[in-house]
Formats: C-alpha cells, structure tokens, sequence
C-alpha cells in the first residue's frame, strides 16, 4: 500500500474541496450571515492547514498505484470530505451534534437527500447553498471533477481505477481512448444540463438562489429541498419542469455524448434506456390508476405520479405530496422503483436498471443451463457478449447489496420504529434515494434514529454512492498489508 | 421433449399418492366421520382413475431422459398432487371454496405451515392426519420415496436429475454411490427420527393422534398445528421436545448418515452445521435479552425464544407465543432467521446456511480480485475447492429470490395490507415457513387475501419448496419444444 501517494491525493481532494466551500462562504457575505461567516471561515481554514500538513508529509511518494490504492483511496477521499464538510453546519449552530451535521453532509454527496433538519427554511442561504452545492458535486463525483481539472501524468491505470471505483454502473464506459477527456466530457455535459435546468427554473419565476439550490439537487439527483415541504408547495410548472430534468439526469450520460455525436440509432438501440424509459412509463400508468381516487383532476393525479416515479426511480427524493398516504400497492410500487434505481452512469442511485436487467439474463441462461447442460451460454447485451467479469461482479454486488440491507435494518430495528420504516430507511439511505415510508415518510425527518443508527446509515449511504466496493475494501484487512 | 415417459412417471406418482390417502380414510373411518369418508373414498377414486388412465396412454415411451425432463417432471408432478390432494378439503366440506384448499394442500406439501383454516380443532380426524402427513411426505419428497421404493431400471442419469431437483441445497451430496440407495438410506433416517420424536410427544401424555400429526409437522419441518393456538397451550415439555426436534430436522441428513458410520470428525467440522448451530444460540441469546421484559421468568423466557428461533430458522412455522408483540428488533431477528433458513439436504426451507455462507465467500473472494487483478481466486469450503458451477448456481437463486420475493410482494400489496404484512407474507410462503407479521401473524390466517393473491402465493411455495428452478423451467418455452 503506497501511504504517501495516497496521502498526496487526498491532500489535493481537500484543497479543491476547501476552493468549493468560497462561493458558499460569498453568499453568506452576501446576506450578513455573522455565524455562517464565521462557520466557513474557520472550515476553509481547517481545511487549508490540513491539506498543506498532509501534503508536506508526503511529498516523497513513490510511483506504484494499483487497484488496491485506487478503490481505498476513494473510499478515504469519500469519508474525510464528508467529516470536514460537516463542519460548517455544526459551526454555525444550526445543527446540534456532530453525528447529524455528519448525516447531513454524507446525505448530501452522495445525493440520499435524507435530512435531520426540519426547518430548512430558516437555515442561512449560506449554509443552504452548501448543502445543495454538494449533492451537485456528490453526483458526478469530486474525483472525477480533480481528474478533469488536474494535468495528467498519475499515469492511465491510476485514473482508471479511481474512475471505476467512483462512477456508479458494472462498467465503466470510455467515451474517449483518454480518461481525462472522458471526465472532462461529462463535467461539460452535466454542467450545461444543470444551467438548462436553472434557466427553466428561473423561468418559472423562482428566486435565483433557490433556483440553484434546487437545480444543484435535481442535477445530482440529490434532494435536499430548498422549502420544508420539499416541493409540494411550487407551481405545478415548476414541478413538472423539475420532474422531466430529475428524470434527464437518470440517463446514462454516455447517451447525451452519443447524441452530441450524432449517433442516434446506438441510443435508440439501447438497452438499459428502454428498459428506464419502459418501466418509468408503466410505473406512471399503474400509480395513476391506484391514486386516481386520491386527486381532484386526471392532470393532477399524473402530475403527481409522474414526478414521485422518476424521484424514486432517479433516487433523488423530491415530493409533491405525501406518499406515506398513498395505497399499499402504490408504495410497493415505489419501494419496487426504489431498490431499481436508475441508469448505471448517471448521477443517480439504486442497483440501476442495467443490473436488473443483467440479473434477467442470468437467470435466463441457468434455465437454458440446466436445460442443456452441455452447451457453453453466453450473455448478450446491445449487441455484445458480456464479459464473465462483469457477470461474477454483479452477482457479487447482489449479495454484498443483500447483506448490507439485511444488516442496517437490523440495526435500525433496535430503535424500535416499524418494520416497514426500518426497511425503507435502510433502502432509502442505502439506495441515495432520501425519504422512505413510516416514521421516516416524507413529512418526516431521519432525526429521531439514535447515532448508532445515524452511523450505520452514514456509512449505508457512502457504500450505497461508492458502489459497495470502495467501502468494504478499506475493512479488508489485506489492502493494509505493507506488500 | 419425451412427454409419455413423464406421463408413465406422472402416473406411478398419483398412485403412490392414492396409497397415501388410505391411512386418512381408515382414520375416519376409526371415528365415523361420514362425509370424510366419503371425501377419501372419491379423491382415491379420481386418482387411481386418472393413474391407470396417464399410465395406458403413455405405454409406448422411448428411454431419452434428460435434465430437461427431471426439472419438468419434478415441477409437473408436484402441481399434479397438489392439485389432486386439496379435493378431500373440499369434498368434505370443511374448506370453502378449491383454491382455499389447494393453498392448504400446496402449504402442506411444500411444508410451509400457513392456513387458511382457522379453526383447526373442529376438524374431522382424518382430515386433520392428511394434511398433517402432507409435511411429513413434502419434507423429504415424495419423488425421492418413489425412487427408494420403486426397482432401478431407470438409470442413473434419471434419478441423478429427479433428486437434484427435488432435494433442497445447492449441490447433491451422493451419500453412496448409488442414487436409489441414497434415497433409501435418506429415508430410514428420516422414518426413525420421526418415530423417536413420536414416542417422546407420547411420553408427554399427548393423545396418540395429535402427537403423530405433531411429529408429522416437526419432521417436515411444516408448520400446522393440531390446536387452533398451534402449541401454545401445550405443556412446556412438549413445546421442549418439539424445540430440539424441530432443530435436529434443520440439520443435513448427510451428517446424521456420517455420524452413523462413526465418521465424527466429519460432522464436528461441518462448516455449514457450525454455521446453523452458531446463528442459532447467538440468536436465542440476542432474543433472550429484547423479550425479558415479556415474560415472568428466565426459564419460560428461554423456552420462548429458542422455540421461536428453532421455528422459524428451520421454517418450521409452529408458535409458543404471539411474537408479533414483541419488539421491532426481535421481530427483526426473525425475519433474518426467516431469509437464511435451515441447512441443505433437510427438510427445513429458506435460503440455506450452506448458500449464505458461499455468499459470503464469494464477496470475499470479490474483494480480493479487485486487491489482485492478477490472480485467480478460488472459493474453498469444508477444505474442497467450490466448483464455480456451484457459484454460478448460487448467484442465479439468489437473482431468481430477490426477483421472486420482490413479484410477490407486488401482487400482494394489490389487497391493500401493510407492507410488513405483505412482505413478511412474500417470505413465508416462499420460504416454506408459514406465520409471518402483521395481518398474517401467528394469531391469524391468510385466509383474507384474495384468490390471485393465494394463486401467487401457491406458486411461490412450490418454487420456494422445488428451489424455484424445476418451477420456472415450465415457465420456459424451450422446455416444451420437440427438440
């Protein structure tokens, strides 16, 4: 394990992280907001000494950077953004506690948009810009943000592994032959799709700042909301905007680049987009017919059900209206879409379709196994063989995706909330998606779980962002070996 | 696919289980319950009329026997039986309605243990020792008693994919070398072990009846009860002797097998058996200290728990107490219990320690492989190398469970229970357990679902019994070809 790289790296994801903290610290400038001043000061200060300390400390570091560095380190990056980006809320006096400034933040990168704080509507804008800008940043990944930004020579292999262990999906996709024109490529894209977004958003008369602040959270399907009953209280325009834009930015953004390029037919052709498109589209169709009864007009039944499917099914967490309410077989609906998720190389969380899809398939060739056990089956996917890595790395993310489901809920259980709050908390965290049902619906807040709860789901909601792997790899004994 | 050879053993089954339906007669008979009688003598009429007529239009069957056909076979004759056996619940007249009857049956069969009924001590005699006895024979199935019974001649490959099919677990352990052997071997362990857990019910003043139907439920690991309170009225002797009972039945027959030829050392050091027997003292211990407060003393403390534990962990289903009551984190505990199940090759249902603990193993091995891309990691259990056939398989059932588990739920929720209820029903009739929470807790029936739901559900015990495979290859097209 090569310490001192690590350590480098991690130094530099501080600084740009502390950079990131100015605009927030500007607005609080802005409206005369002493404490959160005060708040961000002392933060950037933190950070600034600690990333110059770390740095200065391993500046010898050597060259070899496998695998192994690549995933710890983004699981580490990960945590130490997460413990120094909580400060401001804890330093401004505004959250009590350190664990719920944590779960805060936490719930913040890596898009839950599961709060502890009721009255967001008295926060400073400071501070509510903050928690928004990181649902932005969390989406695509800081990672990938410093491997755009930063000059090359870490060399291929290193900015490939930190790609693949923070890009959500069973595969990373190269746009390009070069990893840093790829990250770059969909920065530029998520950036231009995020301003489309808050020029809509401004177009419905919103402020400009809340119209940020909840561009930043659609953008990276994040779900903070700027108002405390989410989005229910907008204008349907400004519902039905947020809706199409949630559910745009679920896409895999190898499509947009296909489509800059002019290839249409491959993203027509592709698989995982149908089967997003299809299944939102059916999900919408059966949630209007149970919830019809519910609503005074048709329009505004599918207004609703369409922006709580894609939402869910983005994992971003935006309500219009209490779910909790709805039928049963409509929140089964939902928990259905929940644990789905959206496409692998989106900013959005979940198992992702293509996984769902890739399960089909190997299911499928089992049958066509024992049904023909002597015959070799391959599986096929836009076109392609997939590759037997691919398939045992699936499979094992399912189990990993199962036992870590089972276990947070059976923590979560000690606090004593029903079965089913328990069980859409820990998918609710686990999967990014931000409110559940029960006594942590939508008109509720994650703040009556003990710490340990709140831990659980802290580190839930980072193996959820990360994919798993980048998490369990840092309780492996093995990454920590000298050799 | 050779259709008259399954017909020919399709046929040999319906009279086997015409033989069985005897002893239910004479028991009516015994007490003069007229309509039972009448019940019994019709349903034996119908499947020996049906026998002899399947048998004389599939005579001229070729030899060609594949795995194609094993899977068909098993799944086709478990519908067939149950189909047949729920006719006596409706003839008799006790049982409203022939899809409340087939739920009964199917629950019986596949040794789940969920009712319909739910006043079970006004049952006729014989009714009451048929569905009894449809545990005892589902437990170890009926397809592998036709194979210890019936003379060879079928060659090895038959039986070899009928067992492998039937017999839960994810791999085969050939005891001997012979298939029909093994059956038998495995059959004499399971008649003498039901017969001593028959003769301590009796020493426990139980009438001799109830104690055989008892036995028949333990063995099977089923789940009806013979008192409308299951056994919680029972003396605390009885409910001790089923706690172990229901226990030992949860264990891999094969271990009884070595334990038999004095081979110890093997048993002592049986990774999945430490696993089973692990799990479940450290579940009682954890139970012991949430429910304390429900009970008066330690002792009956204890005795509550580690029966609910054997119950549920072995997918028993038998109740001491109404565990709904007890708080979310014990109820939590249990539905753990309900997901991992019993050990393969038992009787018990679930997901199997054996399945469990490979997960485990192959998240492990997962981690590892992305520490060291480079080599080639192999899964290693009882000190053997995992074939990576067993792996594929396991990965599959998992896909195939979530997939099943998740479907169900869905469907359920359309009769507007409570989540909890409707997935705690997903996993106990999928499980083979038969309580679950809520709406469907031990104190209650499933008897309030609608008939698409018990439908799904009939399906759902039979793929949760045949371990999903043999009923999905019906589902598929290429099963059916002539090829």
């Amino acid at each position: 394990m090569n310490i001192k790289m690590m350590g480098r790296f991690i130094a530099q994801i501080i600084a740009v992280e502390a950079v990131f903290v100015i605009p927030a610290l500007l607005i609080s400038v802005g409206y005369a907001e002493g404490p959160a001043i005060r708040a961000f000061l002392i933060t950037i200060g933190i950070m600034l000494a600690l990333a110059g300390l770390l740095y200065g400390l391993c500046r010898k570091a050597g060259k070899l950077f496998g695998a192994r560095e690549g995933f710890a380190c983004v699981g580490l990056s990960w945590i130490v953004m997460s413990l120094l980006g909580a400060l401001p809320f804890v330093l401004c006096g505004q959250v009590k506690g350190y664990v719920n400034a944590l779960f805060e933040i936490v719930s913040g990168f890596t898009t839950t948009g599961s709060s502890v704080i009721s009255d967001v509507e008295s926060l400073y804008r400071g501070i509510l810009y903050w928690r928004s800008f990181s649902h932005w940043i969390g989406g695509m990944g800081v990672l990938v943000f410093l491997l755009a930004i930063v000059p090359g020579g870490k060399g291929a292999g290193f900015t490939m592994h930190l790609l693949r262990a923070e890009s959500p999906g069973p595969d990373v996709g190269k746009l390009v032959p070069k990893m840093r024109q790829t990250a770059m490529i969909l920065y530029v894209i998520y950036i231009v799709l995020t301003i489309i977004n808050f020029l809509f958003l401004l177009a419905g008369n919103m402020n400009w700042l809340l119209a940020l602040c909840t561009a930043f959270g659609t953008a990276g399907t994040g779900g903070f909301g700027v108002f405390n009953n989410s989005i229910a209280g907008a204008s349907p325009y400004l519902q039905n905007v947020t809706t199409v834009f949630m559910f745009l930015f679920g896409i895999n953004f190898s499509c947009y680049y296909l489509l800059l390029m002019g290839r249409l037919r491959s993203v027509w052709k592709d698989t995982e987009l149908r089967m997003y498109v299809g299944l939102a589209v059916a999900c919408v169709i059966a949630l209007v017919v149970c919830i019809r009864p519910l609503y005074g007009s048709l329009g505004e039944t599918v207004r609703h059900g369409a922006f709580q499917v894609s939402s869910i099914m983005t994992t971003t967490g935006y309500v219009t209206t209490d779910f909790d309410l709805w039928p049963s077989i409509a929140k089964a609906i939902l928990v259905l879409l929940m644990i789905v998720g959206a496409c692998a190389g989106s900013t959005g969380g979940g198992f992702k379709c293509i996984r769902v899809l890739l399960l089909f398939k190997i299911l499928k060739r089992n049958i066509r196994q024992i049904l023909n056990p002597q015959k070799v089956q391959v599986i096929r996917c836009n076109g392609k063989v997939v590759d037997e890595k691919v398939v045992s790395n699936i499979n094992a993310y399912l189990a990993a995706y199962m036992i870590i489901v089972v276990l947070t809920t059976l923590v979560l259980s000690l606090d004593g909330f029903s079965l089913e709050t328990n069980l859409s908390a820990a998918l609710a965290t686990f999967n990014n998606i931000g409110p559940g049902l029960g006594a942590v619906g939508p008109t509720c807040t994650f703040a009556g779980y003990s710490v340990l709860s709140k831990l659980v789901m802290i580190l839930a909601m980072l193996a959820g962002r990360l994919e798993i792997f980048p998490i369990l790899v840092l309780f492996s004994r093995s990454t920590w070996s000298r050799k």
